[in-house]
C-alpha cells in the first residue's frame, strides 16, 4: 500500500488506547494479538458495530459514542449469563481529531474499568466515509453455561428488566419528533441519555444464567426480539401490554398521545434483558434481582404455538404491530 | 431507532452465512452470542478491518475481499504460534447487493474450512459510505506460548516466510504504475492475486511456536514491521537486502529499475511471518519449515542496539529508507 512514515498510527493507539489496555494479556497494544485466558470456562464471544447516523449521531458526545459502543455488547454479555471477559475496539475514522479522541478514550476506559471488561486490543482504520465503532466482546461462563435464545418453555413467564421504550423517545427528541415537545427538561435528557448511553444489566448475568431458560437482550425492539426468541424456542407468547415497564417520562407521552405503544415496543435500542423464567423459579429470581440491584418486571406468558407473539391492551384486545423492530435492509 | 418490517437482515444473514457457520459454537448464528471451547489453552484474539478504498478496491473480485479480510487475520494467529479456533465478521455495507454478497459468502465459506476456522458470529450493518469488513479471529496456544514481538535478542537470526513485496506492486499495477509495464501476463496476475488474496502462513505456527524467539505477520512493510519487532524486543537489525526473497517478478522489476527496493521493502499487505530464531535453532527450524512446505528465508541479524534497524545493498551501503512503513494517518 502507499506509504507514509511510520508512526500516525502507532502514536495514536500509544496516546489514547494504551493507557486503558490494563490487562496483562492486552500487552500493552504493542503485540499483533491478545491473550485472553479461558480459565476452563466457555469463552462467550458477541460482535456489534455502531455507524455514525445510524446508531449514533455526528454530534453525540464522543465519549458516550464510545460508552454505547461497548455497552451494547456488554448487554449481550449480560443476557447470555456471562461475566465480562474484555474485548476488542475497532475504529474507522476520517481523520485525527485529538479532542474527539481523548473523550472518546476516557468515555471507554471509564466503562472499560467500572464495567470489568478491558480492552485487550484493537484496529485503527481511516475512512472516507461516516465513522465506525465495531466491537468484539468476550465472556466467560461455565462449560456449556451460556443462556441461549432457545430453551424459553410454554408456562414461562415473559420477563424483561428496567423500562422499554425511553431510547427510542430520546432519539425522536433528537430528530426533532413528537416527543420533543415534552416540557420536562430533566425526563427529555433521560430519555436522551437512555438513547446515547444504554445500561447494560450485567449485574444480573449470573441471576438469568441461574434461572432463565432461555434470554437475549433487547437491541431491535421488544416485539421483534421477543418474536426471535420465540421462534428460535418454538412457542409463542402473550403480552400483557400495560405491564410493560414504562418510565414516567414514557407513561406521559402514551398516556397524552404524543407517541404509540409501537413506538415503545418497537422502536428498540433499549439493552434490556428478555428472559423466560420458569413459574417455580419466579420468585427467586425476583428476588436475587432485587439483590442485584436490577428492576425485572413480569409483561407475559410464553404459550405453545408458532405465531407472532400478541400484544394486548387493558381490555385483551390485540394491538396491531405491523413493524415489529428495526432491520438494516 | 426507525423501525422496519423485520426480516431484512435475518433472512440475510441466514441465507449467506448460516451455512458457512457449521461450528456448534455459532449455533447456527441463530443467538446474540457465540460459544468458544478453550480447551485449557490460551485464546490468542486479534482484529483486522480492510476498509473500500484503503485496503481493497471498490471493483476487487468480491470472494477475494472476504478471503483478504479473513487471511489478514489468519495470519496473525499463524505469527502468534497459534491454530485459528474461529471467528466473527461485522460486514458495513450499503446496500444488499445479492450478486456480491453471494460471491463473498462463497469466498469466505471456503476459507473458512480450508483453514479451518469457522465463522461463529457477526454483525451486518448498513452504511452509506465505503463497504468495510472487519473480522476478530480467535486462535489456541497452549498456555502463555503465545508467540510474542518482544523476545528477539542479538544474535537471532531474522527471517521470513515466502516473498516481500509482491502484494506491493501487484497495487501498483492496479493503480496503473510503473509495474503495470511488466509485459508477462502470468507474473502480473501473480502479482495482483498477491496483493487480492495473501497467502497466510499458518502451516508454520507450530514450528514458530517452538523456535522462534519473537514473530509477527508483514502487513505494513517489512522495514517497519521489522523495526516494531526491534522495538518491542529491545534490540537493532542488520539486513542483507539481495537476500530479502524476491519473486522473480519482483527480481525483473527491481532489476530494471522499474521500482525500487523501499516499494518491496515497505510497500506492506505481504502478510508472511518475520521471526527471530536463535542460531542453534536455525537448522531445525528450516527443516520444520521445509516439512510444513513454507519457504523461508535468513535475511540477516538481530543485533545489539535501539537504533531503526539498516538495510544493507550488495556492497554493503546502508539503503535510505523515508518511509518505512504504511500508516492509517
Amino acid at each position: 500500500m502507499a506509504s507514509r512514515q511510520r508512526s500516525g498510527e502507532d502514536s495514536l493507539i500509544a496516546r489514547y488506547f494504551k493507557p486503558i489496555a490494563t490487562d496483562p494479556g492486552a500487552f500493552g497494544l504493542d503485540d499483533d494479538a491478545a491473550a485472553l485466558k479461558a480459565h476452563g470456562e466457555d469463552i462467550v464471544v458477541t460482535t456489534d458495530a455502531i455507524v455514525e447516523g445510524v446508531h449514533f449521531l455526528p454530534d453525540d458526545p464522543p465519549d458516550s459514542i464510545a460508552r454505547k459502543a461497548l455497552r451494547v455488547n456488554l448487554s449481550d454479555i449480560a443476557a447470555k449469563g456471562a461475566m465480562p471477559a474484555g474485548f476488542v475496539l475497532t475504529l474507522a475514522l476520517r481523520g485525527v481529531d485529538e479532542a474527539w479522541l481523548a473523550a472518546f478514550a476516557r468515555g471507554l476506559g471509564e466503562d472499560a474499568n467500572s464495567f470489568g471488561c478491558p480492552l485487550l486490543g484493537g484496529d485503527t482504520v481511516s475512512t472516507p466515509g461516516p465513522q465506525m465503532v465495531s466491537i468484539t466482546a468476550f465472556g466467560r461462563v461455565p462449560e456449556g453455561r451460556m443462556v441461549r435464545r432457545s430453551g424459553a418453555r410454554a408456562g414461562d413467564r415473559v420477563m424483561v428488566t428496567g423500562t422499554i421504550g425511553d431510547a427510542a423517545l430520546g432519539l425522536d427528541i433528537l430528530r426533532g419528533g413528537g416527543a420533543a415537545a415534552l416540557a420536562d427538561a430533566g425526563a427529555k435528557a433521560m430519555l436522551i441519555g437512555r438513547y446515547r448511553v444504554p445500561q447494560p444489566r450485567n449485574a444480573l448475568a449470573k441471576t438469568v444464567r441461574d434461572h432463565a431458560h432461555a434470554a437475549m437482550d433487547v437491541s431491535d425492539g421488544l416485539a421483534g426480539d421477543l418474536a426471535k426468541l420465540c421462534g428460535e424456542s418454538g412457542v409463542s407468547a402473550v403480552i400483557d401490554a400495560p405491564s410493560i415497564p414504562l418510565s414516567e417520562a414514557a407513561s406521559t407521552l402514551l398516556a397524552r398521545g404524543t407517541v404509540q405503544i409501537e413506538t415503545i415496543v418497537s422502536g428498540g435500542d433499549d439493552y434490556e434483558i428478555l428472559c423466560a423464567i420458569p413459574e417455580d423459579g419466579f420468585e427467586p429470581f425476583v428476588q436475587a434481582a432485587r439483590q442485584a440491584g436490577v428492576a425485572v418486571a413480569s409483561i407475559g406468558t410464553f404459550i405453545a404455538g408458532s405465531s407472532i407473539p400478541r400484544f394486548l391492551d387493558r381490555e385483551g384486545r390485540e394491538i396491531a404491530l405491523p413493524r415489529l423492530s428495526y432491520s438494516h435492509f
